[in-house]
């Protein structure tokens, strides 16, 4: 049974102890990422994510690396527009030193000038691998398409200029005046014991301040179009849509996954088995505390992709006019039995909490989760669909220009 | 407890029920991929893998895709180049019909030569999609670097020409000829009845003739260097030496855990936090039936990618020469660890005993796979890479030209 505890600076502490689990995850959650930077500090929440891994007061970073991998754990980290992570697997005994060595990174970096100028090179080359990938740059490239120059359109990575401009005074100051306890989440499940995990959490960050951080400025989906000339094989193109908050309604997501989810959804069979205009063909949704997005993504032979971008528009059009029960209830089904799979490991567990604790302030059990999923019918999805539809559009597209049909 | 059953025709049935679990993985693997295929039929092995989902006498391609998602169930597939792979993941009272689809597809595939022209264009499409992500395209290149013009040198893919000459009497043979018994093995795990599975696979795979299919040619690790000029912002780069079989002894995996499997590993604290030369470093091992591979992976900034590929040469002969007990303890710590964890969810136990079964013909006990780990010591660890080092390089890059010091 998950448990939700609130240390008095207002840190929250989530664990859930699985009974047939041998190993567990523990995570800390900083609901802060690239939106919040101030202009002209691109990358800087990723820097950070970064540089509390070179180094503490009491460890080098080959400490740090050491101490976990003498266990066989695993200790990583992700930045992300809202959200920073530090998560870690371990086998059962291990989970306590986990907790230690993320709180030593967070609250005791040693952020040096050195080390700080060296790291900005291994991110510069993260930035290039970035923009070798296309299936993961047109996502940036969306983002920047459907937010102009409101921070939410920032890459998380920064461009080169921005990552060497920031300092070690930026580092500081972004983790005390956003790393603070109202907007972080310890989350831990599997082999666990609460009691230890609690007490960790008390030892370890009960003293930080109960200061807030300050909010973001509102996001507002715009529109507008994104062309990257870089060469490539294949054009990769997304289409994307104004969605709803994360705390809304599951509908755009059902919607999602009927148009786009799965080899039997529409854009899946319309674009690919009918007539083989790409491989990689899908939509998905995402939801931030204020806006969303609904996309579609594919990768499409030059030639055709210009044919592809708009079947895969006219293909979620006629799905908001007609899409019946039958493929409704084939989306939850998809959506209901994701959840329970991804319950079963203690990752996707842990994950949950932080995410429910995220947009709700508390732990969704399972059946609240699937009975969210379940509310939805055919017509609430469609609505949904049509809802999106009508607002402005963003398109974003690499190696190739293209038109969309009006 | 994990059960192995050989059908009459020799087909082994591998299942494995996990008490707490409450969904299951199940899959069917041939033991045969691209290095089988004949000469000018590259891409046979894909070809065949992506048509079985085009159709079969009872169900049309959609048909396939409902029936599965219908349920929440994921139905994928992949080819390797000793391996082709169908594997499900459901809720537990579907586990039964992803065995009958997954037979269906492999053994009443329509092949239908409409279906067949239209999906080489998506299979041109993955090609391209592959041609722009040079973190996987760099594999291809070091398996040509270091086999040259022999069968496992190719691409699973297949090239734009050889896949556009298959035929569907090419697809028809090698169901026929490569998918025979002694090398198709059916592995669930998770919350499965075994009695219930056992039966199906009778019913379903029992009548399939007990006829051999050939075996493969040797493979040599010859070494060499391949050079694709195509643009990138980063210099790609692959370094391998021949390595052992997959059923040798696992002195070469934890060598090149230590040298280059996590982040307190030598690569990774030489290359990137003591001279940020690259974001992606890391050593890997892949062991066939005839032969192996050990490999070193990076991708640095163009101007510092000979001295990347110096520093890592440079790196791993001394580890081969000084590599000490506390390292190989973590690196073993790091495997054991990794196994414990993969055994804890359906689709890693069912994987593994598909592994083990290739490789050993049975299935392996948790306590045995982390036997042969503890058998390795630094000694044997130094051994295996000096041997390795001693042997001949195959070097790839992508995005650049460099130069290898004497």
């Amino acid at each position: 049974m998950a448990e939700l505890t609130r240390l008095s600076n207002g840190l929250t502490v989530a664990i859930d102890p699985m009974p047939g689990a041998q190993s567990a995850a523990i995570g800390l959650h900083a609901f802060v990422g690239s939106r919040s930077e101030p202009d002209g500090k691109g990358g800087l929440a990723h820097l950070v994510e970064h540089m509390v891994f070179k180094g503490t007061r009491s460890r080098g970073a080959r400490a740090i690396a050491e101490a976990i991998e003498d266990v066989g754990g695993t200790l990583n980290a992700w930045t992300s527009r809202d959200q920073t992570s530090f998560h870690a697997r371990t086998l059962a005994p291990d989970v306590g030193l986990a907790l230690e060595l993320i709180a030593d990174l967070v609250r005791a970096p040693k952020l040096d000038e050195a080390e700080l100028e060296r790291e900005k090179l291994v991110i510069l080359s993260e930035l290039g691998e970035c923009l070798d990938a296309p299936d993961d740059l047109i996502h940036d490239r969306l983002f920047e398409a459907a937010f102009g120059d409101q921070p939410l359109a920032r890459p998380v990575l920064g461009s080169e200029p921005s990552i060497l401009e920031l300092t070690r005074q930026d580092c500081a100051a972004w983790l005390s005046d956003q790393y603070r306890p109202d907007r972080l989440v310890i989350s831990a499940a599997g082999k666990v014991n609460p009691a230890q995990i609690l007490q960790l959490a008390e030892a370890l960050f009960g003293d930080l301040e109960a200061t807030s951080a300050s909010s973001n400025e509102l996001a507002i989906f715009l529109g507008g179009t994104r062309s990257d000339r870089r060469s490539a094989e294949q054009t990769h193109l997304a289409l994307g849509f104004r969605g709803l908050p994360a705390s809304d309604d599951q509908a755009p997501a059902l919607f999602a996954q009927a148009v786009g989810g799965g080899m039997s959804s529409r854009l899946f069979q319309e674009l690919r088995e009918e007539r083989g205009l790409a491989y990689s063909i899908y939509a998905w949704t995402q939801g931030f505390a204020d806006t969303g997005l609904f996309a579609v993504n594919l990768a499409a032979d030059k030639g055709r992709a210009t044919e592809a971008l708009n079947l895969a528009l006219a293909t979620i059009e006629q799905a908001a006019t007609d899409l019946s029960e039958a493929e409704l209830n084939r989306a939850r089904a998809q959506v209901e039995a994701g959840i329970q799979m991804a319950l079963e490991t203690p990752q996707g567990r842990a994950d949950a909490m932080a995410r429910s604790i995220e947009i709700f302030g508390r732990i969704m059990t399972v059946d609240e989760m699937l009975a969210e999923i379940r509310a939805v019918d055919a017509s609430a999805a469609r609505q949904a669909g049509q809802a999106m539809l009508a607002g402005p559009r963003a398109i974003a597209s690499i190696g190739g220009k293209l038109a969309l049909a009006a």
